[in-house]
């Protein structure tokens, strides 16, 4: 007997026929003998349709409003594969995350996940029930419902699969596992058997939305292992796994995008001590994640112009957080650019290897596509580009690093 | 500075213009300097999407799972409203009933509420913010989510101003009052200024959908003084007062029909003690509520007819309970007809008038009308007929019980 944590996202739960599809799948589980704990997003859909609900009420919203709006589309699925999994004999109930409960911080909207005690659903195990948890939300110190962020149904499931000390974590999604780069746009991206933690975190990180970072992040921490598989196809996925599980390395394994981000220039700002903290303060005040940043060398001494990377869906959030601290800041100008994509290249080989870099810029610029910014890390070199050259990079660089598929 | 409870039922917060409207109609209590708890419905159409994809799923479901489906329609309009409200700058925040908390007894699917602490709402209220609560739900002594029934939010209003001691209870709703009739059938319905709880309450029993029963009955107990009043036209509504309050009384004060009935009879039951028993003990254990019961004199001193009608929404329910109990009844023969209404007359001035029965029967005999099972009560007379003689019923009734406005 294993006990096993399944997550189906919004588009395996999509309508009746597919949740009745999930809980065929987990009967599979449970008729195999083991203890399932099933996580499920909201139908494909619905969250948009609630964000825009609440958009349309109101732009700059109260994110505590916004989390009890938006937790209200995994209620529905939770309840409805609840009833599909009884309705074909199998002991079910569902779990919200007050209910748990999934302790989170306060940072409603993108809260991170604090405690989840295991009792409840050991309970409802040594009932012989499946437990059928609500993704994507929590409850804060307050008694509040809070959200994990787009994708938090990855960061429930993993969480969950820590609390109740599972021997599995499978995600079942609409791709089936993770590909050396978007399909959709390079034919020869190349399907995964086998990735390790740290690249799978820099790959979610970097914009491919198999899975939420912080669900890698948190199964890294506390080895869990996790499985990306289709929940359409009855073919083996991804595990994502230690990095000394993997036998053959590549220098690169993978090559992400993001369109999601937004540049934001501040002209003429003021060159001294503290104007960092002046920006970047009452950003992080306003949960604006700020992300690459670049700051030119001053020419007369005076002023300079800074450059940095956020998300575009908090684009308007940080220009009007700028917009009315401008008199401490300082700044001439506020230039907002929303057209831009980073695209970065991947891998744990690069430890051991000089040069990823270097190609990586030759490359684009054989392709005439010029580099905004740039940042790196030990496994990952990203760069901002404008947002029109994304599928030409993509492929470039997916040639040049030896990835595409030889069919 | 007063204390007032609003509640807006679905057509009011159908779309995001309509929950603004109703943030509108906040702030002008608000602005008058008073404390302000808004109970909100579900959008119009939500429940039901909700309750088809429940029995989509599971047509004997759990009504466990369903109350947790059901109820997120309310939690998406109480943040909406209460964003609403804040971005016309009024201080809000939503409340689910697990938060308050409303407590009510574990009979999901129709729960009553058991006790609703103030605490949290007056602290609310001191803070200066309007609170904005979920109708419809509340939680078990188990910590599951559990709803009121249809219609449940009148009762989560009354409830609430009943905890909070408010000075007020307003029903909004999408007609402007209380009418001797349903005015959609009857063109001469007229619109009552007053109405006696008492009245009220026979009247939402007995199918005038504008209250839910337990919220008048709730309002009677506890005094609240509830107006159902328009929320498109600012036109006066119907108080719901005490019977001393109104003035001018009729014998008959309006009549109320109900589609939503099912009779079943049972063919040859036994005739011997403990059979009612043994019918209504498993009816009552699947909580479905019997209305009308009618025995037939026994012909041969050993079988006998039983019929009596139930909601038509547990038709399917109390079928299946039926036949599983058919050993233990023993019956021949059971036969469900769903094509049936209710029709009654209501009225406090029939305490001291007798012939309003007779005065009844005779007008449906005159046209024709055969009826089927017949009940009273101090202030009400209900008669069961076929479904399709309603309307003709209706206006037969209205003209001679001197209900008709004289245009």
């Amino acid at each position: 007997m294993a006990r096993i944590v399944m997550k189906f996202g919004g588009t395996s739960v999509a309508d009746l026929d597919r949740i009745r599809n999930v809980a065929q799948r987990v009967k599979r589980e449970v008729d195999a003998g083991n203890q399932v704990a099933v996580v499920v997003s909201a139908m494909a859909g619905t969250t948009n349709q609630l964000v825009a609900w609440v958009n349309g009420i109101s732009k700059l919203h109260d994110t505590k409003e916004y989390d009890a709006v938006v937790a209200s589309g995994e209620q529905v699925t939770a309840g409805l594969t609840a009833l599909a999994l009884q309705e074909i004999g199998v002991p079910a109930r569902s779990w919200l995350g007050w209910q748990i409960p999934i302790y989170t911080d306060d940072v409603h909207g993108k809260a991170r996940i604090t405690d989840i005690p295991g009792d409840n659903l050991n309970a409802a195990f040594d009932l012989g029930e499946v437990a059928v948890i609500a993704g994507f939300q929590g409850v804060s110190p307050d008694g509040r419902i809070t959200t994990l962020g787009r994708g938090g149904s990855d960061t429930s499931a993993v969480g969950i699969a820590a609390a109740i000390k599972a021997d599995r974590c499978d995600i079942y999604t609409d791709v089936d596992g993770v590909y050396t780069t978007d399909p959709r746009i390079v034919t020869k991206a190349r399907k995964l058997d086998k990735i390790s933690y740290e690249e799978m975190f820099e790959m979610a990180s970097l914009g491919a939305k198999v899975l939420q970072p912080r669900s890698v992040e948190m199964a890294m921490k506390h080895r869990v292992r996790v499985q990306v598989l289709s929940s359409f196809a009855d073919v083996p996925g991804t595990l994502v796994v230690d990095e000394d599980e993997i036998v053959e390395q590549h220098l690169v394994s993978g090559i992400a995008y993001s369109r999601d981000e937004a540049k934001i220039t501040l002209a003429k700002v003021a060159d001294r001590p503290g104007v960092a903290a002046a920006i970047f303060g009452p950003l992080a005040d306003a949960a604006v994640n700020v992300d690459m940043i670049v700051q030119n060398v001053s020419a007369d001494g005076k002023t300079t112009d800074l450059t940095f990377t956020i998300g575009r869906a908090d684009l308007e959030r940080a220009l009007q957080v700028l917009r009315d601290a401008k008199e401490t800041i300082e700044y001439s100008q506020l230039i907002p650019d929303p057209a831009v994509a980073k695209v970065s290249v991947v891998g744990v080989g690069m430890r051991s290897h000089a040069g990823v870099a270097l190609k990586m810029f030759e490359t684009l610029a054989a392709k005439n596509i010029n580099i905004q910014v740039i940042t790196t890390s030990e496994i990952k070199v990203s760069v901002l580009i404008a947002e029109e050259y994304t599928e030409l990079a993509l492929r470039a660089l997916h040639t040049v690093f030896g990835l595409d598929a030889t069919a």
